[in-house]
Order: C-alpha cells, then sequence, then structure tokens
C-alpha cells in the first residue's frame, strides 16, 4: 500500500454552516401553492396555526435565502455535527471503477439518521413558543426517535403513535425511544376518538401511518399547549436538512473536487433535498453542473410511475392538499424493509423541481438495494440503514459504467443512516427470503388504479 | 446561550498516532511470568504457535516501547479513527458540577465498540502469515462482530462460535456478524469433539464461554490454516488498544486540560487499559498525575473481590496460568445485562498494576450503572452500551462530589461503545425488572469460595 488515503473529510464545529438555505428563493418557476380542502383556496398561516408554532409556519412559506439557525439549535448540533462526508476508497476497489465515490454519512447522530436535523429545530421553536407537549406518528421508528431525543434537549413532553404493526415488530425501536424519555402507544390506540372509531370496527387493527396520524393530530388540535411535528415533506423540514447540502460543498471543496452526479433515496424526500438544494443553487450561479439523481423503490414509486396532481398528504384526507407526484392517498405499498420510503407521495418541492427536469429519478427492486447494501458493509465497514442501499445500489451502477466507458466521474452520494435496528432486514435478504414486487403486476396496477381514482376533486 | 461551547476534540486523520505504547517497557516492576499449565514452567514463542501467528506471539512478549502501527492497519482505522473526545457540557449542566467531563467515543467503529482496534491487526497479522481462517468464540457478540468486520478487510474467512443463550437471545448481533460475512455457530454445536461432548450429555446446554472457547480453540488447533484470535486479556490485545489513550493525550492537550481523574469500565481490561497505559507512561515520566480508576461490576469483582494467583484464562482449563485477580475459572457470575464484564479473572497486566497501587477499583451495581447510562443517552445524545455505564456511573459520582466540594476537576471516561444492540437491558431497566446482586449474600461466596477453591496448585 504505496499512497496514503483519506477515508473521512471532516469540517470543525467553527466551520459548522449556521444558517440554512431555502430553496424557494430561487427556484426557476413558483411552486403551486397548497390549498385548504374545503375551500379550495390556498391556505394562509392562521390555517396552520393550532398545529404549528408561528416560526415554523413562517418558515413554510418564508422565499427569503437564507434562514440563520438559532444559536441553541447549533449548540445540539454539535453534539454530532458536522458530519463526516467520507470518499468510498474501498468500495471503489472491490468495484475497480475509475469513478471517484463520496458519502456524506447522517448514521453519526444520536438517533442514527438525518431526522435530528430538523426534529431539533421544531422542538426548539415549539419550546420558545411555550408549547410543553408534541405529538407525532411514526412508522419504521426513525423520526419518533429522532424527535423524543430533541424532546430530551429542550425539556418538551414527546408523545408517539406509532403504527402497531411496527410497534410489535420492531421493540428496539420502541425502547430507544423510551430511552431518550419519549411515551410511545401503538396505533391504532383506545386513547384517541380516531383510534377508538378504529378499533371498534377491527380490535386487531394493524394500523397504517394515517391512523397513526390522524391520532396524533387529534391529540395537538384539542390542546393549546400540544403541537404536532412531522419530519419529512413539508418545506420547513426540508430547509433545515439543507444543513446537510452546505456541509457537504465545503467538503468537497477542502478536497478540490466536484460533484458530477448526486445520489440520493427518495421517501418524503427530506434527506434527498437537504443534500442537493444546496447544490442546486450552485447549479443556477453557474458554478457548477451536477446531474442530480433521485432514486426511490420500486414497490412505492412516486416519482416515476406516479401522477403529478393535488392530493392528501395522509391516507385519511385530513391535511391540506399539496400539488405532487403520488400514487393516491389511500395507496398502500408493498411491505417492503425501508419502511421510510413507503409513502404514497413526494414533497411538494421535489415534485416541482422534477416536473421542471430540474432532477431525474430512478427506481430500484430492494434485493439490488440489500446487495449493494451488504457489499457497502464488507468495504466500508457501516451497515447501512434499508432507505439508503436504493442511493448505494444506484451509486453501484454508475460506477460500474464508468468503468466501462473509463469516465473519472465524482459520484456524492447520501449515506442517511445506519442499519443497527434494521437488521432483520438483512437477515431476510441473506436468507434469501427477500421479495421483489412487479410495479406492472395485474394486481399492483389495479390498486393504484383504484387509489388514483380517489384524488380529490379540486372545486376551483 | 451566551458562551460557544465546543462539544467534540477531533484529530485529523493526519494526527492519528501510528505506534502503540508496550506498556511493559516501563513497568516500575516486572510482571509475573505465563505459565505451561503442564509443567509450572514459563511459556515460551513456541508454546503458543499453534494458536497465533508469531507476529503477535513476538507482541505478546517484547519489551519494547512501541511498536509501530502497519500501514495497511492504519489505513483501516482510519475508516473510523481518530475516534472523538467529546466535552459532556450537557451531562455536566444537568448535573450542575463544577467538573469538566470529557469522554473518549469508541461507538463510532463499524462494530460500534473499541473491539475493531486490536481486530483489524490480528487478523492483519494472520493474513500476512498466510491464515485462510480465524475462529473465535463470542458472548454477547461486540468481539464476534469486530473480527468478523476486520476479516472481510483483509478477505479472511471468519468462524465464531457463540455462547447459546446469546445466539438465541441476540438475533442482531448474529445479523450483523453475518452481514459482514462471518459464519456463526451456536456453542454448544455438533461441529467440534467439545460441543458433541457437552451434548452429548445435555442436548439441551445454552452454552458458556468456557465452551466456545473450547471449540474455536480444537478447530484452530487441528488445521495449520486456521488461527484464533482473542479480544481482550492479552498483552498484544491490550497495546493495540493503546491507540485510544495516545489520541486522547493529543485530544486533552489541543484543549490545554490534563486529566485529574480516568475512570474506565474492566471486564478483561483491554479498553481501560488502552485508555490508561499512556497515561501511566506521562505519570510515570513526571509530566502529570492523574488517579486512575476501574470500574468493575458488583456482580463480577475480580479486582476489589477477587484473589490474585495464578489461574486458567478460560472456564474448562486448557490455556496457559496467567497470574491476576481472578474469582476462580469456574464461577459463573450472574447475568447481568454487561455480558462483556462477566470474565472471572482480569488482564494480568491491569492486575499488576493494581497489586503494585498503580490504580485503584470500585464496584457499582447494574441498576446504578443504567440510571446513569439513562441521563448520559437524555443529556449526551448516546445511548451507551451497558459496560461502560458502567464508569459512567463512577464518573457521575464523582461529578456529584465535585459538585459538594466546589473542586473544578477534570474527569476524563472511555465511552467503550453504543447499545444500539443491547437495547432490551435498557426495556429492562425502563420498566423496573433490572435486579441488583447482593455479593455478600450466602450462595455468592459459596459459590465463588468454591470456585477458589479450584484455582490450579503450582508444582514449582
Amino acid at each position: 500500500m504505496s499512497e496514503r488515503k483519506q477515508h473521512k473529510i471532516m469540517l470543525t464545529e467553527d466551520e459548522m454552516p449556521t444558517r440554512w438555505y431555502n430553496v424557494l428563493h430561487d427556484l426557476p418557476t413558483p411552486p403551486p401553492p397548497v390549498l385548504h380542502p374545503g375551500t379550495g383556496q390556498p391556505v394562509g398561516p392562521d390555517d396552520l396555526a393550532p398545529l404549528f408554532p408561528m416560526d415554523l409556519i413562517m418558515q413554510e412559506v418564508s422565499t427569503d435565502q437564507y434562514v440563520d439557525i438559532p444559536e441553541e439549535v447549533l449548540d445540539v448540533y454539535r453534539l454530532w455535527r458536522p458530519s463526516p462526508l467520507f470518499r468510498a476508497h474501498r468500495l471503489e476497489q472491490a468495484l475497480d471503477t475509475p469513478a471517484r465515490i463520496y458519502y456524506k454519512y447522517e448514521g453519526v447522530s444520536p438517533a442514527g439518521s438525518h431526522k435530528p436535523n430538523t426534529a431539533v429545530p421544531q422542538v426548539y421553536y415549539n419550546a420558545k413558543a411555550g408549547i410543553k407537549k408534541l405529538s407525532t406518528e411514526t412508522g419504521a421508528g426513525q423520526w419518533g426517535t429522532a424527535l423524543a431525543f430533541a424532546c430530551s434537549q429542550f425539556d418538551v413532553e414527546c408523545e408517539i403513535w406509532q403504527v402497531r404493526a411496527s410497534y410489535d415488530q420492531k421493540p428496539y425501536r420502541k425502547i430507544m425511544i423510551e430511552t431518550f424519555g419519549g411515551t410511545i402507544h401503538p396505533s391504532p390506540s383506545a386513547l384517541t376518538e380516531a383510534g377508538r372509531s378504529i378499533l371498534a370496527k377491527d380490535p386487531d387493527s394493524t394500523g397504517s401511518l394515517g391512523i397513526a396520524i390522524s391520532e396524533a393530530v387529534e391529540v395537538a388540535a384539542k390542546d393549546p399547549t400540544i403541537n404536532y411535528a412531522l419530519g419529512s415533506v413539508l418545506n420547513h423540514v426540508l430547509l433545515h436538512q439543507t444543513i446537510i447540502g452546505e456541509e457537504t460543498l465545503l467538503q468537497l471543496a477542502q478536497v478540490g473536487e466536484q460533484a458530477d452526479l448526486i445520489v440520493g433515496c427518495t421517501g418524503g424526500g427530506s434527506n434527498f433535498g437537504g443534500l442537493m438544494f444546496p447544490f442546486l443553487r450552485e447549479r443556477w450561479a453557474g458554478a457548477m453542473n451536477p446531474v442530480i439523481r433521485a432514486v426511490e423503490p420500486a414497490a412505492c414509486p412516486s416519482l416515476t410511475q406516479g401522477t403529478y396532481a393535488y392530493d392528501f398528504g395522509d391516507t385519511i384526507g385530513m391535511t391540506p392538499l399539496m400539488k405532487m407526484h403520488t400514487l393516491g392517498h389511500d395507496f398502500i405499498p408493498d411491505p417492503i424493509h425501508s419502511g421510510g420510503l413507503r409513502y404514497h407521495g413526494m414533497s411538494p418541492l421535489i415534485s416541482h423541481l422534477y416536473e421542471d427536469k430540474q432532477i431525474e429519478a430512478v427506481a430500484k427492486p430492494q434485493s439490488e438495494c440489500f446487495a449493494a447494501g451488504v457489499l457497502f458493509a464488507r468495504t466500508e465497514g457501516i451497515v447501512p440503514a434499508p432507505e439508503p442501499t436504493h442511493a448505494l445500489a444506484a451509486t453501484v451502477e454508475e460506477a460500474l459504467r464508468c468503468k466501462e466507458s473509463g469516465e473519472e466521474k465524482v459520484i456524492l452520494t447520501a449515506l442517511c443512516g445506519h442499519g443497527h435496528l434494521d437488521l432483520a432486514a438483512y437477515d431476510a435478504f441473506l436468507s434469501g427470503t427477500i421479495e421483489d414486487h412487479d410495479w406492472n403486476d395485474a394486481n399492483t396496477q389495479a390498486s393504484v388504479a383504484a387509489a388514483l381514482e380517489k384524488l380529490p376533486v379540486l372545486s376551483s
């Protein structure tokens, strides 16, 4: 081994960016407004006030280019940020590729994913507004863990409704949430009207994200000291996540590299948006010209197979209407292991950029993703969460293309979390019981067609 | 929040130490030799050659002050090293203490603990010697995970016997080992003579570390292409772990601090030794004068309650005889959650230093340890492995003492791993089902007295 290789590109705490980037300021075309489901008219700040503090509502609609990160939030960020950017020397070597692969690793956070980047400011602004408790839903549990951690930092109570199927299958997530001081209930629960109405019909219901949202929202709407928090999709969530991309720009500059291709997995879109928005800004300013590629699961391909239309954010149909790529709000994706990517829609900002041809998208079956995840673990040493194995599969594909072509392309990818609490999925893959789902089979097509027929019809 | 606080003290990859420190060079008095169990005479390198490569055997007996770390090992270390040193501002604040608390965090490694610091060089030297496969035992699974990761880096096969009780209770450890490419068997297994002889007597045996060692050693002893690897206790293991302390010295110097007290948990002693040996060197050189305190579980207190005598390293009595603090090689500690601290003996080097009054020791019940672990998670954001919660409990105790006395003491502690795969233990604590065990109860005293009666009698 002759040449000394640098694996990690680090920033000091002093070098950490101190403001979030708001992509709304620079969009080539303005995004469609969010509509009130009753009136069909754009929603205003007051419509959102029962659930969110005014600071977050103003961030949701702001067109300022930058938002200063409060010092109290920076101080918590510094528990793990700046996060490392890795050069994947050992993965490159295993692939025998001339491509240079970089990955931005968010698994160093207390919750093990990128989610605390928004959980911390959300809890901070709620605490500042005098809110004593936050309610939320969680599916696989990443978001619930992040919110429970953030609440522990600002002395705010945290109450979480977790889809019962996940609650029963993933006890470690529940314990981690409780260790951070959060309270967690399986959903449907007998604690809310929404939950009781479901249980009355089906006492053995294993729940759904839509039901869990209804329970969390109901609790927040009924009590002025309780607010609700959401972990993806919304503009302010993606705003907070831009700390990822801002750090990465500095880190790549430190080693004199520019990304030719940026690859990230997309569920609601917050990790992908957080990484790539600052790169879009640089592209629009003419400073660089990366191709930007979203990778979604073949079992839930909202960008590549969905319709661009106004739809509800939740399954039950309580939220404002957002224009987004959607498979229909009551489409239930196959139970793939990447719980964080099983969302029927896509962030309106990401959807708008996709429609505007600023970004491209591909879909990957989970077996290909886990194969990339295992290769990654055995070369780079990190067992990735199932979600970012989608980005890794597309990274490996591109690196092998470079091997054919001889291109020394710089590929930047987002490793948004570790898989320590998702090892059962690796067990399924290693023992050969992972199933891929054909999007074109008759049942799936019938189910998505039925869901798309239920898209809300706008009166105006 | 007025003053900007630095949470992490980082070193660049360039600043990472490139040699291990060998405490044998500087010991005030020479340690007792390791003896052959048959002859009672000191063992020589040839006695160890069937199990270990000569490079490691020479490190075991070397008195050179430093050993250069091979570039191939440094390159793997750089996947996660240098590891961060944290200032625990938020824990200090919660305790309202004038003490300044620093923790060296080894959970950033691929296996989530300090174990890869020795697994990587052990596999490297074996691969260099032409060894194709390593066999080992694992209890809770930290060591097995580390060895499987290290084997993946040097294309060496890895075969692990895990105590069946843990194999059945902790499926995530098994999956992580398999994700890194290792093969894992519950022990006792039908694959070895030792395992078959146990199963013949008790087909439902849940195993023990002693049986697992016998199986792993048997496989290595029978095949010249297979060697055996051990994750603690031995001199070369502690040598490799000194990278922890060497980094910490540089990090404390970076912020102009000197440790007044160093606190680490001890099972076999490798994490504690790795942190404090370089500080002992500095003390012996007159550069600083820290108090150094080992923390052991009240249920397995080898230093504070054991006898300093020659004993076997394993339960069955196959290994050379080492002079150490021991509870007797067939003492079975209570099933506490800190599996990594349930060892009947203590590293001969640590034992020798304790006997020489260079270090002190305390024992802590696990309920106090988990309480400290939960406080730590809710302030610093990291859920600690059960083992280092012992060090945290002693750290909290000292910080509260400082609160009483007003002393601005600098406390350095070793956070040797995260608890992501140990969350069941936190569940037990949070739900109030953790039990503490009284060392002085009649059954425990009878059991350790019986074990001490079986200490080997030396012929010479």
